[in-house]
């Protein structure tokens, strides 16, 4: 499968008073990463299924930092499907400043529904987006 | 080693629209969890050695999360040293609501100077540090 | 009317590279004194009233800030009622550090439903509401 | 003077469970068009004069908001320097998305250099950064 790859220029409010931007800001990088390449495949992460809105909430997400980045920086962030499972899709990310990597990471997230109440109740991958993300694979 | 717990109140700015917490907050939880776990053993991150300043930029996070939380959540964040090396720390988190688990994360900093330039440079993790952490361990 | 006074320590994510807080922050400490003030009171601000959800869409937020605040900062913020009128709320906020006033602020927020589209309409502030706010006045 | 216009698209982490951009958030986008604006008159905001960092801190900020924001949202930011004084900078936004004015704010910032211990010292906006803003007046 091809690589995705979206940019990105570190924003002041990203930083932290160690001069480098928050660890935490780089989950927040991939995420919007991970929805510019859902975009690109026509696919709307805010949608919704029999009139109950489907969410993507998070299993598990790590980053691991190589560089540090500064207010400024220019970003390439490179999205690649992981896997594409029966209800969870796993990401991989890498970030670059120029040709250098400065991180990497992985996310998985479940397909589900927002109950009336509030609640998550997973679902299996809606074929017409699995169609698009060149999905199959098996298990949860 | 005995744990460590302390509590934080989910606040309206943690939520998303997905009606949940954003997962890259719980990074955050679990940062101010570590300061206020070294606070209680008498260290100050933010610290001076030999007139340069002390941070602990992170090498990698990660978190699985097992339940949403929602606004106005109680938790209890427990953190426990899982590595205390020659250079860098690593952390483990459990976060609770009541008796739930609702997430766990683990997250290893390296311990440096900031130079004049801004740039980070490794080094020994301070023996009034260690000392504090019950500390000792080998390699990096 | 007497004041509402409420505690918090600035963490290490709510800094910049600046080396101090980031101004943005300050909304979210007056907005979570808030709802510390209203749930005082015994008003939930995540509320359902016919079985819609109700929210308070700001209308207008300001700050001043007079002295810069740094990571670890204790500040108390102190929250009062500067007018409760028909369908709106109006706060002001003082930030102290110690004796010292580092900031303050307004916010105006409107009572509103959240329509099944997602859409906000605005209502007259609940009767069991506004008796707790020691509420009245008169306007919008 | 003519007006600067940048555009940016609302992320999830823009979001908060009402559904809509959290309104701490507008400060941020404000934020990141003034600098916008700065880079496109050759202005860096992170500099430094007689080898001491540079840093613009708030004086004020306010916000008035008109239609919410939701994710996904394409908007388009407006800057305007409303007054150049001696020491300080104001500006005013106003954000689209289309056709239609949903916020606008205005934010004064004062030029500091950071003193060795982190302190702020105010100074006269340095002539090379107020003949590129177009500035002159008088006043503080």
């Amino acid at each position: 499968m091809e690589h995705f790859v979206t940019r990105r220029q570190v924003e002041f409010a990203d930083t932290d008073s160690g001069g480098v931007v928050h660890f935490s800001r780089y989950l927040i990088f991939m995420e919007t990463a991970e929805h510019q390449f859902l975009a690109s495949r026509g696919i709307d992460v805010d949608t919704r299924i029999q009139g109950k809105r489907v969410s993507w909430p998070r299993v598990s997400a790590r980053c691991s930092y190589s560089r540090p980045l500064v207010f400024g920086d220019q970003i390439q962030i490179e999205v690649t499907v992981v896997r594409c499972g029966r209800t969870s899709m796993t990401y991989a990310f890498v970030l670059r400043r120029g040709d250098e990597e400065v991180a990497c990471g992985e996310m998985t997230s479940v397909c589900c529904v927002i109950e009336p109440d509030g609640r998550f109740t997973a679902i299996p991958i809606p074929e017409e987006l699995s169609v698009r993300l060149d999905g199959g694979g098996s298990g949860s």
